[in-house]
């Protein structure tokens, strides 16, 4: 611990401010996860890894950093990983889910944004995130209008490069996305001093796959009956791996996954046989939002997959690993990014077929659609996935909330009542 | 009367509630704008095209449809007119700046939308607006989230096509623009059966440069001292633009300002010399949405300009007359559309320089900044205008507010208490 507070100090966090912060993580953590009954043993790094987060991670991120290698930081699974860690750089997700820092960037921020920008932002502003003070680059992009103009204001206090994600996915609209992909190895070479051979982008590309692999697997593992592994610490590996090392995940996620699969095998669940399942699907979760799911699980049902990008979005395509040359392999990095089903784009009707697909694998008794507050893409969005969900028969709760616990008894109200309409 | 109410009827207008509608905007009318003092004579066409607001005008675009024209209906500045009118249609502006509608659309939409997607979807899923009604295709753009997702709803009603606008400026945007505006030619000339020939553009692009010309004139005779025409009437002119035929409209604009270079030149003045010049920047005013203006009227405060596509960003940049090719005219076109400063791109820092040198010009003695409520794009950018103001040393109030009346007590408190504080 003092060799923590030492590295904070130097990476110039607020250390008070920060005291506060991780001492209401460590209760929060105890009370929704480790209260938890039967747990898969796998979990256990987890535990580690929530218990240490501006720790071990940081220093790691610190030695690379001595050794001149360079961090990149990210907010959207559109960024292509694959290009960082070909480069010899270190990415990592930024995007926090803590109201702590909420209050903070409202300072500067309007009000009507969505926590998950505000909470972002203030982590910087109020310096209370080591990962943030780590990175040599912060790569951006337009997929929404909250990120797209916060990380204007951002850009004065660290570098920010800003990738044009296209709104339509038209011939236009890709050939664009090819160029942001092409300009954006530029950078990364530019930034590390490193160049980006076919041969290493091709080992970066296996390696990230890997960890989409494990994570499809994990996946496909909650789909058992009953679901042997809760909602929430199938959420918590998915958040993880936007700040874990690539191998060291995979390895960690298919650890996890063989425990699983005996799990699966004997039958054994962390829920009763017949409790109700839920398919979550809307906007993301960031460490450490687990709001909606300690909710729904609090009512004795289980959430068995998150349509989100902390979820299926993140890694149910992978890129095809063609090998060949360093432009073909861009072409089908670029070319994978663009089967994303985000709200960003328009239209986005194949995201409607991924949650009715994803509700049937997960034999999902119902769906809610979690909506972060001011988070209009995935609001409007709500209107058609209500209407296609009415049309396969699939009841729907709509949730539209933020990181504070105002709403909380609310919340769990029209849950339990969800719930109680969905249970056979 | 009874003529309109038959056109509207086989509009498909809901009659009983458009009565409601227009019942409402005649009192407003007449307490706004018929209550000023010593209007200038050209603002009887104005008068008179708001008492008739669903009437003559709508008559004339059916007439046009009986003779196999189109009506092409449009949200935003970005879509290029020129190239309709080259096809022989007809293009009209749909943004609505009316409460009216609000409740009707958040029957469907997200609450926390802006006020104009609201109005404006309302309008159409209300049945109240004869101009959606007569229209033969919708066209969108990729401006905001909020419109942007608002489309796909809205083309389950009636046909829409959607135009991407570019987030970032960047060579790569500018190409897709331009296939964009390659693409909404084919879209045009498909529509109509007419080609867009070198000629027929070049007369179209003269054309609306002959009203951004009167539009640019009447805005450099609103900096004379005293202003020689209300903030709300100039307004009312810009807000009419969006409607009226291009011609007709030119030559209404110039009459009026052949009228002002006279008041002008006499320095008369409809408020008295030293009553504090207020520019407005930010979100666009549709009618009937002059909330803003007659609060800062009616506190002897004068506006001298707008910021806004309502204002400066629809006609102060024209379209090189080029003359040439198809191709170089379509060139011009969309370069001349990259030049407006949209707070939908990033960075969009010359819209900071166009405020100050707008203050300047009209030689204001401060700014307010117009936020729509969930306006995100500009919201987020108003932290910068206020950083840029503060050091060109122009006061700023920033206000953000819908069509409702709830906040009008608060808002007249602001405007006064800023007006105090600029007054000489």
């Amino acid at each position: 611990m003092a060799d923590n507070r030492q590295l904070w100090a130097e990476l110039g966090i607020d250390l008070d401010r920060h005291d506060v912060l991780l001492g209401g993580l460590g209760p929060a953590y105890k009370e929704i996860y480790l209260s938890q009954k039967d747990r898969p043993r796998g979990m256990g790094f987890y535990d580690f890894v929530v218990g240490d987060i501006h720790g071990i991670r940081v220093h790691e991120l610190q030695e690379h950093a001595k050794e001149g290698g360079k961090v990149v930081a990210t907010y959207c699974v559109f960024v292509p990983e694959e290009l960082v860690w070909a480069a010899g750089a270190i990415p990592v997700g930024l995007c926090a889910g803590a109201q702590f820092s909420v209050p903070i960037a409202e300072e500067v921020l309007p009000r009507n944004t969505c926590p998950l920008i505000k909470s972002s932002f203030g982590f910087k502003l109020g310096r209370v995130c080591p990962y943030v003070q780590s990175s040599h680059l912060i790569v951006g992009e337009t997929t929404c209008d909250g990120k797209k103009k916060m990380y204007e204001i951002l850009g004065r206090q660290q570098p920010v490069y800003v990738m044009e994600v296209p709104n339509k996915k038209g011939p236009l609209g890709r050939a664009l996305w090819y160029g942001e992909v092409v300009a954006f190895k530029d950078v990364i070479e530019k930034l590390t001093g490193n160049e980006i051979t076919a041969e290493k982008l091709a080992e970066a590309t296996r390696k990230v796959n890997g960890r989409r692999l494990a994570l499809k697997r994990l996946q496909a593992l909650r789909q058992a009956t009953p679901a042997p592994i809760s909602g929430k610490d199938g959420l918590l590996v998915n958040q993880v791996s936007f700040y874990d090392d690539v191998t060291r995940n995979t390895q960690m996620v298919n650890a996890l996954c063989d425990e699983l699969d005996q799990r699966a095998a004997e039958g054994r669940g962390v829920f009763p046989a017949g409790a109700p399942r839920i398919l979550v699907s809307g906007s993301p979760m960031a460490i450490p939002n687990w709001k909606l799911h300690h909710v729904i699980e609090s009512a004795g049902a289980v959430v068995v997959g998150e349509e989100s990008c902390v979820g299926t979005r993140c890694f149910e395509d992978l890129v095809p690993e063609t090998g060949g040359t360093l432009e073909e392999q861009l072409r089908a990095i670029a070319d994978r990014y663009m089967q994303i089903h985000c709200a960003c784009f328009t239209p986005n009707d194949e995201r409607l077929d991924d949650i009715i697909r994803l509700a049937r694998e997960t034999k999902a008794d119902g769906v809610v659609h979690y909506n972060l507050q001011f988070c209009q893409t995935y609001a409007s969005e709500a209107v058609k996935v209500e209407e296609a969900l009415g049309k396969a028969g699939i009841p729907l709760l709509r949730v539209e909330t933020d990181y504070s616990d105002e709403d909380a008894g609310q919340l769990r109200t029209r849950v339990e009542a969800f719930l109680e309409m969905v249970r056979r």
